[in-house]
Order: C-alpha cells, then sequence, then structure tokens
C-alpha cells in the first residue's frame, strides 16, 4: 500500500527471521531490513519487543508485531495480494496444524539435540527423525509444495528445514533428514529452496555453518 | 448452518476442551459432546487425532481439526455469527499473540510447577507469577474484558486460568493469583467466569480438586 512503512528487525542467521523475509518477498512487499546483533541489542529490538526481545519484529507504520507465524498471517491478511494461507477454513486450519507442529514439536528438540552430550544427542536425533517422517507423510505426492502448485504458508514455516538440517548434521555429527527413510521430503526441500525467491534470502551456508559451530563449541566448552 | 454435523471430543477436567465449548456457546453453535476416557481413549480420537490423540477435537461434517485455538480460528471462520477475533490484522495478530504466549509461558510452568519438588516449587511459582502480571498489563483499565466490552478470543484463551489457578494453589500450596501483585488480573477473572455462557460450561470446583489432586498424588507416588 503507498505510503507503508515496513521495517523488519532480523538477524541474518535466524530462520524464524527467514521466514518473514519470505513473505515479505512473496507479496513484493517493500520493507526496510535491519540486522540485530543479538549481543547487543538495539533499543529500537528492545522498545518493540519488550517481552522476548527476539527476532523477527516486522514494524508496520510504527506498529510491532511479533512471533513468526503471527506476522506472516498479519502480512497476509494485510497486503491481500498473492495469498499466503488458504482461504477454505478448513485448509486453513490444517495448515496452522502442520505450522505450529513443527513449532512445538521439532524446534525444541534441535536445541536440544545441539546442547546435549553424544548419547543423548542420538536419541533426541532418533525423535526429530520421526518429527520430520511425519512432516513427510503430510505432503501431497501430486502436488510439489505443502501450498499446492505454489508455495504458501506451510512452505514459508517448514523450508528452512532444508538448510538447517544439513547444518546440524555437520555440526554434531548426526542424521536428520535420511534420504532412504524420507525420500519425499528430501525432494521437497531440494525443490523448494531452488525457487529464486526462497534462495535469494539464505544466507550462504559456509557462513551459517562457520556461525552455528563457533556458537555450539563456546556453549560445550562452558557446559561440559 | 443447516443440516451441519459438529462433535466436540472432549474431556471435562480439560481446560483446552473448555476453550472449545466456551467458542462453540457463544456461536451458538449446536454439538453433540463426547466425553473421552482418556486412560482408555476411544477409536475416535485415535483416528481423528493420531498424531496427539489428545482432547479436544472438533468434528465438523466428519472434517477433524485439533489444537483448541486453531480449532476456535476455525469456529470463527466457519461461522461469521458474533465474531470472536477483532477484524482489523494488527488487533487480530495482537490477540493471536496474547493466546500463544499463555500456552508457550504459563502452560508449561504450571505443568512443571505441579511435578517438581518443593524447592522447586516455589521458583516455577515465581516465575509463573510474573507471566500472570504480564497478561494482566495487556488488560485495558478501560475495558472489562480482553475482548473490549464482550468477550473475545484472548478471553476463551485465557479464562480457564482463573479456575485451575486456585485449584493448583490448593493441590500444591503455591501463590500465584496474588490479589496484592495483579488486582486487575483477580477482578478480571472475577467478572469473566460470573458470566451465564462461560459458568455454564464450568465443572464444579470440587470435582476438579478432586480430581486433579488424584492425579498430582499418584504421580509424585511414582516418582518421589
Amino acid at each position: 500500500m503507498a505510503g507503508d512503512k515496513v521495517k523488519l528487525l532480523g538477524f541474518w542467521g535466524s530462520p524464524f527471521a527467514l521466514r518473514v523475509e519470505w513473505a515479505l518477498k512473496l507479496k513484493g512487499i517493500e520493507y526496510e531490513y535491519l540486522d540485530e546483533d543479538l549481543s547487543n541489542k538495539s533499543s529500537m529490538l528492545l522498545q518493540y519487543n519488550p517481552l522476548y526481545k527476539k527476532v523477527p519484529v516486522l514494524v508496520h507504520n510504527g506498529k510491532p508485531i511479533v512471533e513468526s507465524l503471527v506476522i506472516i498471517e498479519y502480512i497476509d491478511e494485510t497486503w491481500k495480494n498473492r495469498p499466503l494461507l488458504p482461504v477454505d477454513p478448513f485448509e486453513k486450519a490444517t495448515s496452522r496444524f502442520w505450522a505450529k507442529f513443527i513449532d512445538d514439536k521439532f524446534v525444541p528438540l534441535i536445541i536440544k539435540m545441539s546442547l546435549s552430550t553424544r548419547e543423548q544427542k542420538d536419541k533426541v536425533a532418533e525423535e526429530a527423525r520421526e518429527i520430520l517422517k511425519t512432516l513427510e507423510s503430510s505432503l501431497n505426492t501430486n502436488k510439489p509444495f505443502y501450498g499446492g502448485k505454489i508455495i504458501g504458508f506451510v512452505d514459508i514455516a517448514v523450508a528452512w528445514i532444508g538448510i538447517w538440517a544439513p547444518l546440524l548434521e555437520k555440526i554434531i555429527n548426526v542424521k536428520l533428514l535420511d534420504e532412504e527413510y524420507m525420500p519425499l521430503l528430501n525432494t521437497y526441500f531440494r525443490d523448494v529452496l531452488e525457487l529464486h525467491i526462497i534462495k535469494e534470502c539464505l544466507p550462504p551456508f559456509d557462513k551459517l555453518l562457520a556461525h552455528y559451530k563457533d556458537y555450539h563449541d563456546r556453549f560445550m566448552a562452558t557446559k561440559y
């Protein structure tokens, strides 16, 4: 909308900020991107997200919206072009269910996995693979994306796993996206991450790897 | 809508099933309520919610919707009378934020609190009070409810706390809804729980107390 001021407070290495960037790009919304130094958060971040002090925050004409999935729904309801969620209430509920499923079930496991000992890791990785297998089961084999022929809310919510799972596999030496166990999901991630609009927002893999490896090593040095 | 078949798979002692009952009653939707025996779940529950095997499940014309907040949004989008969420996208996002805040921050604490030792309990109770104080801060002092003059999505999402907090206070002897520390929130819960439509779905407090006390005692006997 003309005259709109849209700011995104993000962090280049955050998959949750990436979700919002994808939504903005898909809608063709112009926005100013402000990258946060998470070890020295800006006064803007603290002001706009005093409860969580986390990225992403979308600031639209001075009003802050936080929580990546809440932000994406806000974007979808405010800019009506190129819908991200289905119109049908049942399909909409199903989309919300899967996005929530990943946030509730997969995200805690990858955090737990990356911060635990060798013995615990394998057990947690096993659980995480089961979650991904379940996510795979919800793919419609006749359609390339969760959104159908084009990507939508669920794709935006889960595509980061196609990058962050291999990242974690390298850092802590576990198997997550097992090609034989979940061939469809592997194909899906390859396809979705090849889309121009998805690809152009992705940080370089090596930069992500160095960042998360460093974070992981420093944590393990303090803890064990 | 004429000819609609609506079933709710619930459990009389579940605050999450209660949320859905409130939404259905507020909309004036006719539904069949099926109470689950959680120690011997029905084949219908296992069929309709194979991933979580939990209540509530709303079955609308044979289609299952799970997760209480997802269900309430579904209800609001399917039956347009008596809106539960605000129309304005920013207010809608704010409502979603607060409902999610309670589910992400308060619910895990009350579970943790009820299953921990005396020493841990007080620490967790302190955290839980801070969450409630934050919830209080989002009340508009000029309006009786989160929804404004009438109750809406956030009220449906949080009103159960006005029953379950005193319940927990009795069972494990902690202070949660401190009257002096959060006078507004205490007034709010009193008011919202006095509403006819909210009150009529509430199970008797003594029955809830007996149920949760038994559950708690049995857990503690196995664990400690």
